[in-house]
């Protein structure tokens, strides 16, 4: 029997260049199918859904694409709409705006186009998203967290995602908002998953269970599974959380991930030399 | 033959209190006698030395020291002045101010107050220092550097320090100013080096080759002597640094890392618990 394989995620950190060589859009529709992608952008997290719509699909036009199409999902009954629904099914990649990443949850989860998306993604469609399109993506979503602090509990807020990429946190705007003490604090308390920091104009691409870089900054992944020590359980939720052992790698475009074992790919000079940074 | 033991480092990353508790300049009153001390207060890094002098004299008076003065080097030629050198010589603890760290390098490097702090503090006497002076502390100085990048080697400029504590590089207001990328990019350069983040309002003690963390936040220790793999040796100053494998620790007060073994201590939960925060 054939098994389908899920399609790749293409998961940005916000920021990405849209007027440029546009590196990482340009990869998001050669993933989806080049010219012959059938797009759709989903404005559901966007307060602007036809400004923000409207921006990409100009973009995506002139990247190339002959077919994109806006879903504006602004109540929870336009995600159960049939033709929403046939809309995703018969798409190739699917683009989530940036926004507000519980607008995403609260107007999509349990809806028929949360089902088809799933169903879609596990059997080969492309999915992106940007910024809240990016955080919706984990299991564990951050909501909303303060920058320029210590880790503490109560320093961040956190939700159920979509869980397109169970395995892993993912935060964005990440060194431009200096996010990893909110990002540590969220993987102290969920050791099992991996974090995910990444930069404006930056993106993971997650296929065949390795995570691979493309864009202009760098990713930051911390893994707290051999952590030896934390005082996280202890009472309340403001003290200052003390953290032993914790991993952290940086990797820039060209370099890759393995999820299933934990580590980043030692990849040949020639493949993970500075050429490939933009 | 009595050998005399180092003096202790009390070392801060700047905006510690000066008008609640003062934990920190509490402390550093107690290392360097209480009300017996014999304080001198170098305002050698501010270009306010005379407010910024009054400022510490004042709360110093306050928190019960009897003998504070304030030592202002304008010239290099102040520093040789055998009427300085001999304040040094008599001081039981030594405070250095904030303000531009290069200020203390430039004008005391090489003179009789430079080689009289190095003997004073070798044979115990306290040595402390915030923001400017605690970065002064480091035989690696971080004098300059972008937050909200990822790393990269023209992210920062370093230079020489006074090398009090020669085995880390410091970096003060540390979560405040979001600097983990930067003192990364200087710890990937010099792995043998342990990177020292402190945040405002908190210090380290260094006594008998460990760090003991006292204050508001925490601190920030980054190893990378097991890094596995850096692309830093390529071509250029502003390429994506990889950095694979490098050690992350959060240590709030009350924790302690040990600088020879390059561990945090394990306390046991009465010591390490929440109930020394504050």
């Amino acid at each position: 029997m054939h098994k389908a394989k899920p399609g790749p995620l293409v998961i940005v950190g916000g920021a990405e260049d849209k007027t440029g060589d546009c590196v990482i859009l340009s990869e998001f529709l050669r993933l989806a199918g080049g010219a012959k992608a059938d797009l759709v952008v989903m404005t559901v997290a966007t307060e602007l859904p036809r400004e923000v719509g409207d921006e990409y699909a100009h973009v995506f036009g002139r990247l190339g694409a002959h077919n994109v199409r806006c879903l504006h999902v602004a109540r929870r009954e336009d995600a159960n709409d049939p033709a929403a629904v046939d809309a995703i099914s018969a798409a190739s990649g699917v683009f989530f705006t940036g926004g507000n990443q519980l607008r995403v949850t609260s107007l999509l989860g349990g809806t028929a186009i949360d089902a088809c998306l799933h169903e879609r993604h596990r059997t080969g469609m492309v999915l992106a998203g940007t910024s809240a399109g990016a955080a919706m993506m984990s299991a564990i979503m951050i909501t909303e967290g303060s920058s320029e602090a210590n880790p503490r509990l109560n320093l961040v807020e956190k939700s159920p995602g979509m869980g397109f990429v169970p395995e892993i946190v993912i935060d964005q705007h990440f060194a431009q908002r200096g996010r990893l003490n909110r990002l540590l604090t969220v993987i102290a308390e969920h050791p099992g998953y991996l974090g995910v920091g990444i930069d404006e104009n930056t993106a993971i691409v997650v296929v065949d269970g390795a995570i691979e870089v493309i864009g202009e900054n760098a990713v930051t992944i911390i893994d707290a599974r051999a952590m030896t020590y934390t005082n996280l359980n202890g009472p309340g939720q403001d003290h200052n959380l003390a953290l032993y052992g914790i991993q952290l790698h940086i990797l820039p475009a060209g370099h890759r991930f393995d999820l299933r074992r934990h580590t980043p790919v030692l990849l040949n000079e020639a493949e993970a030399g500075t050429s490939e940074g933009e």
